[in-house]
């Protein structure tokens, strides 16, 4: 028998017994979230270290003790934070709409302009862009490197067009590689020239304290704008949604001061103050110390970790001596980016789930959901239990080895 | 001594105590925020009824049994509503963007039309202008009756100008004169004809289960709606806010399926899910049973209700046989509006500022903080203690004496 007929007897029978398992979002696991179960018990207070009654309305930009904690934490300072409610998405899409609305300290709307872009590297998220995508803004995909984005084709497309008005940006732990930026990838960021002078940042810190392997850091965003002349190029985003909850976690905007005050006159218009008794939770859950949440992401590193090899070894077993596939080991975060060969994604994610196994739709990495290649798979090992992962990834590994031979086949013939 | 003399000597004595009070905003007072003081305690169970696990993402319009719960109360069908996170406000702002910017269901982007214009019955409430005045979308003042809105004049404005978009109401005792609309008011605003096809109603029902006196009900507006052929016409707004916690309650926006569908390919956009934990702690605190609400909106009555008999008694004591000022008696809700001569509101607000009461700015009861006629103050008679309302009132109305007795002696000269 040869080798496509063995794999298609084989994708027969792994489709009779068909599970229903989902390889799709970047969900914690129950056992990931029952570490944070205290989380849901008694506050025993309702008053903030400065007396403020939490209950009540008010503190636009969030209680000083939380902003404390986190500042500790990412070494932003607290005086740029502004804390929310939760989905760092929403502040994300936030911003985004002010700039292209209103402009930001100073900046001309987007929309109000001819022809805004902004850069993608990819793959990347699909939320970036689907937020990117609702106001109609043109992206413009810029290839990832080992370092994150290549910085050569960022800095070109940013000095020529003033109309590339922002990049999106995971610097650690990059969804879906799990890439680091290298100092020098975050200085060049920094401090380029721009041909619109007031060139964004869009930072995503999404992943900041989510280790898995060894302990990865990224050089100081605000700290090398600033000194590099571009203090106001820098919006950071985080959220403690992978830290305990994702449904009721606080989500944080930091940026200058002179962009935060601006933005607070529309926020101000828009909420008379976020949630303020889950700020208060989150710090009291924590103890109010940022190396609480540190120990706490270690516990939570223990239970993926083992995901994430199981993943891995199961890709390095089932394809090794082959050219069927490549991807990186992901330095953390959520997630591992997998390339088949040219033309297979889409066929692989709708055998997969014709096997049973969901999978992030094929195309999700790229703008539009359109890869040009249809070769980029993401895979997120977080939710499924190992025994889950243990039958997924036999699965997986299947309908790639049988997409690709399909795929020779054809061209053979 | 003459009137004026005597009243500027016993305003020089009250400055002198000066005290620092605040009748400003409508804020729960701390006894009405200790009666949900559970609302703290611990949540048992991170399961919803359909099994939904809280702690993580998901669910864009909100845990069933809290959607359920609030539609009993509110009667409107559970399938409107998205729960969103705190402040109505912030679901009031993002409606009024995406009509603005994307249009809903087929209307056009109100930022593409020339001239959008909103119809604000006055006096009313000032973050309804401000979110108006955000997107610079022109305002037009139309007169408070004691049934709602003018409605000859709503109805002449919204049919002959297709540039007038929508109507900001509050329904059930109107900020600030707690005025509740007819039901002659409802259906006509329900069933009028508009030029533009895509008119809406910004139905903000704030105060919805908010009784102070007698229990009032405003007609169905949805039903309304529907049955005279508009079932798009109307966003409903409604928060448990000044049910418990202003800070850390839920919000819904409540419209037809067509519009909700729309609103959340937005949405979607916007948040992985809004924050589910406080969503499931909303309905444990009251049982999941509306009746239960209804229940704790008396023990809350209970304790507003003084407040506005002392501010009331003292209005009326303090101005009987005059003409310096006109009120109505509030029916219920948060607020009492106050008009003193032509020209001396902002006067007024200055003098008890100095004498340590602080007023709602002169003005922010009518579109972009300009009250023409400088006359209209909003009291929020439910902030202060009892004690504190009896320190504050005498001077309330010693200033309104005071700038009315100016005025006579100004025009007299």
């Amino acid at each position: 028998m040869d080798e496509l007929s063995d794999l298609q007897r084989r994708y027969a029978e792994l489709k009779e017994r068909g599970p229903d398992l989902d390889l799709s979002r970047g969900k914690p696991p129950t056992d990931v979230l029952d570490l944070s179960n205290d989380f849901l018990g008694e506050l025993d207070t309702y008053l903030s270290e400065d007396g403020t009654d939490i209950r009540n309305y008010g503190v636009a930009t969030g209680l000083s003790e939380c902003r404390r904690m986190l500042s500790d934490l990412l070494g932003v300072p607290a005086d740029y934070m502004i804390l929310g409610n939760n989905s760092s998405l929403s502040h994300m899409y936030n911003v985004f709409f002010m700039l292209q609305t209103f402009g930001i300290n100073g900046s001309t709307p987007w929309s109000k302009e001819d022809g805004a872009k902004i850069l993608c590297p990819v793959p990347g998220y699909d939320r970036h862009f689907a937020v990117t995508e609702d106001f109609g803004v043109e992206m413009i995909p810029v290839p990832m490197t080992d370092d994150g984005p290549d910085m050569d084709a960022v800095e070109r497309l940013a000095a020529e067009d003033a109309r590339v008005k922002a990049i999106w940006c995971i610097p650690l732990y990059s969804n879906p590689e799990g890439v680091v930026y290298s100092d020098e990838t975050v200085s060049r960021l920094a401090s380029m020239k721009t041909a619109d002078p007031h060139f964004r940042i869009f930072w995503d810190n999404a992943y900041g304290v989510h280790h898995i392997f060894d302990e990865h850091r990224v050089a100081d965003v605000f700290a090398l704008s600033e000194s590099a002349g571009n203090p106001d190029r820098v919006f950071y985003y985080f959220s403690t949604s992978k830290i305990n909850f994702p449904g009721g976690g606080v989500g944080l905007v930091a940026s200058s001061p002179a962009n935060t005050r601006d933005m607070l006159t529309h926020i101000g218009r828009q909420t008379i103050g976020y949630d303020k008794i889950t700020q208060l939770r989150t710090v009291k859950f924590f103890d109010g110390k940022a190396e609480n949440i540190k120990k706490h992401m270690k516990d939570i590193a223990k239970l993926l970790r083992p995901r994430f090899e199981l993943v891995i070894d199961s890709l390095d077993k089932a394809f090794e001596g082959t050219d069927i596939v490549t991807y990186k080991k992901p330095k953390g975060g959520y997630f591992l980016s997998l390339n088949v060969p040219d033309g297979c994604a889409k066929r692989v994610v709708r055998l997969a789930k014709e096997a049973g196994v969901k999978l992030t739709p094929a195309g999700a990495t790229w703008p539009c959901g359109k890869d040009p290649k249809d070769r980029n798979i993401r895979i997120a090992p977080t939710c499924p239990t190992l025994a889950e992962l243990e039958t997924i990834m036999p699965i997986f590994c299947l309908c790639v080895k049988l997409a690709a031979a399909e795929k020779r086949a054809g061209s053979s013939r």
